[in-house]
């Protein structure tokens, strides 16, 4: 075995955190960028309260809140023009998944002189300094290098990150994600699941990334359906901050697999769907199809253990089983059950939908337990459909 | 709850991964001190490879093999001169605990113009940059920012640590520590058990650190006594390579307890005492200190369960009393079972080590789960002679 680890983000958890982003901000820059969404931060006053915060460490801010929810390359070149404009020396990513991915993606290009899916193939130069405030537990983003942006001339949702990406510090404060609807909590925190349960059972994952796993399956069963249902408990909106956070850190060192690979082109292709909705729509049968892999069954089998199955006297792969059944379990219960079809997508996408899975997140296949092929691809697809 | 958290150390893992050390190196530098310690990489032929690697790389290195087990600060003036005179760029700890923890206050020290005993008290402005390749299994050294040294004048061995004392990377590599020898698999083993032990019922405990902390335990309990018995089992050794490195990282975030704080004096004045020794004969005492605090009892008793315990119908309170005998049994199987006067402590020096807890280790007693003076911690120090 060998592996290698970095993470080099600096943390602050905590309730009201987000009163410190002026301090932090500071050490880094005096003329931000804020990167928002269209609507929820302004809504839950999470967006002026910050501008605030800044204006108040001396920090001048301009607010770029055209970031929809599954990013654009032209938002991305959009906002990195205004930050060269501004003279932004620093980005702060503040909502979900979306703006975060988005601000680090902005700081590349805004570093740089290329449209930023040139980066895709070209090693950035570097990156303008990151700060991530995140409202949602589900994407991880906060805590690690990756970006996902989407090519809306060809549907094309790849994930890419560089060294120069991480953010400098991240800021999770719990509070901000009580006013996170039920919905958006359910298909964010099934996000974290995912995160953990491919980056434990994939080709590369190794014992550190392991250890961030195993813990945060465990606060994911104590708290991941308390958190849907009872938005204001600020215990249950904790544990999944954290959890989320260790999910972020897991896939940062040991990759996603073949879920995530098939749903950044379903989303690609049909932008309304949430990425935690596509991704439960394919789970299912992809871990049928990963529990052919003896490694990934055993690994399966601990997850199910963590969940509170009971070992007694079944087999390692009953256990493996158990899991597919506790997953169908939480899909019910936090209303996620929709296939495919019910989200919207087309059966006539299905096909390009599985190339683009090979051609845009390639990296994430390799990773998967078990190998598998176009054809492979395309019939997990139509088993989710 | 709120917490920070932070490591930018790349961890590099691996069979042989000592072969990499040119390539890593040479990111950094081209004029290398190498600091270890008198005999065993030496005997091994490890610090030869290492001179051989670099070379092939372009590295000059030169050779600080005066670092005493329990490391004085003469020892780390001294090299820190002689880096300056040679103009090095670039510190790389090789070995042990006591190596790698010089390392990194040579790294301050030689950036520096004032002793390095001044640095307990005033900032340093930076440090050459660090490199550790660890032999040992135990000090976590090799991924944290703690360096540990002694006042031969005084006796005092405090613990301090900055944010420019991290080493850049580290050198994981299973391979050289089977050379180590049965007693010093034992006790630094021990120390892994204890920083986690300690970490995960700090004061300062955190989930991420809990993470690092739960899965060390299950490595503890899988391989700790097949490494002490069999040293040339890879796998056992890579497990505890592991299990150390992971307790380096819960510590460098969650911090040590009273049995770190005791132990640092008692070697400070007893230099021939192994710090897993002297933490050995500390631990029992210390544990049922702590056990009276609920929170701690509640680790405890997970702890417990980790190493094979079954809860039944057991309380919390059993399950946390059945882990002190667990203890027992581990120290009884290592070969960890002197007391105090075993190891040479004189009975009337323990009121001199039980206030030196507080003047150099205080941030440890802090973290203590029990709050305890000077008395309390003479109490200790007596029921552990």
């Amino acid at each position: 075995m060998s592996f290698d680890f970095f993470n080099p983000v600096k943390i602050h958890f905590g309730t009201d955190s987000l009163k410190d982003a002026g301090k932090i901000a500071k050490k880094y820059g005096t003329h931000a960028l804020i990167v928002t969404g269209k609507s929820s931060m302004q809504k839950s006053g999470v967006l002026d309260k910050l501008v605030k915060i800044l204006k108040d460490e001396g920090i001048n801010s301009i607010v770029f809140s055209d970031i929809t929810p599954n990013p654009t390359i032209d938002e991305i070149d959009a906002a990195a023009k205004l930050a060269k404009e501004k003279n932004i020396d620093l980005i702060i990513g503040l909502g979900g998944g979306s703006p975060l991915d988005s601000s680090k993606a902005i700081a590349v290009a805004a570093k740089g002189n290329i449209p930023v899916w040139d980066y895709l193939k070209i090693q950035p130069k570097g990156a303008l300094p990151i700060i991530t405030i995140v409202s949602t537990s589900g994407t991880g983003s906060e805590v690690n290098r990756f970006s996902v942006m989407t090519n809306t001339k060809t549907g094309e949702k790849p994930g890419f990150g560089y060294e120069c990406m991480y953010p400098k510090e991240a800021i999770i404060d719990p509070v901000i994600m009580q006013s996170m609807p039920k919905y958006v909590t359910a298909t964010t925190g099934f996000d974290v699941f995912v995160h953990v349960l491919e980056a434990y059972t994939g080709k590369i994952s190794n014992p550190i990334a392991d250890s961030y796993c195993e813990k945060a399956f465990a606060l994911l069963r104590e708290s991941f359906i308390a958190a849907c249902n009872e938005p204001e408990n600020i215990k249950a909106r904790s544990d999944m901050a954290i959890a989320s956070a260790l999910a972020g850190l897991a896939i940062d060192s040991a990759g996603v697999g073949i879920i995530h690979a098939l749903e950044h082109p379903v989303s690609g292709n049909f932008p309304n769907i949430a990425h935690g909705a596509g991704l439960a729509a394919l789970i299912i049968a992809s871990m049928e199809l990963n529990i052919k892999d003896k490694t990934c069954r055993e690994k399966y089998a601990k997850v199910a253990h963590i969940f509170g199955n009971i070992k007694g006297n079944k087999t390692e792969e009953d256990m493996a089983y158990e899991l597919i059944e506790t997953v169908k379990k939480i899909l019910s219960d936090v209303g996620l059950n929709a296939k495919l079809k019910d989200l919207g997508v087309s059966e006539d996408k299905l096909e390009k939908i599985s190339k683009e899975a090979f051609t845009t997140m390639n990296f994430a296949v390799l990773n998967n337990p078990v190998v598998l092929g176009e054809k492979e691809a395309l019939e997990l697809l139509k088993d989710s459909f």
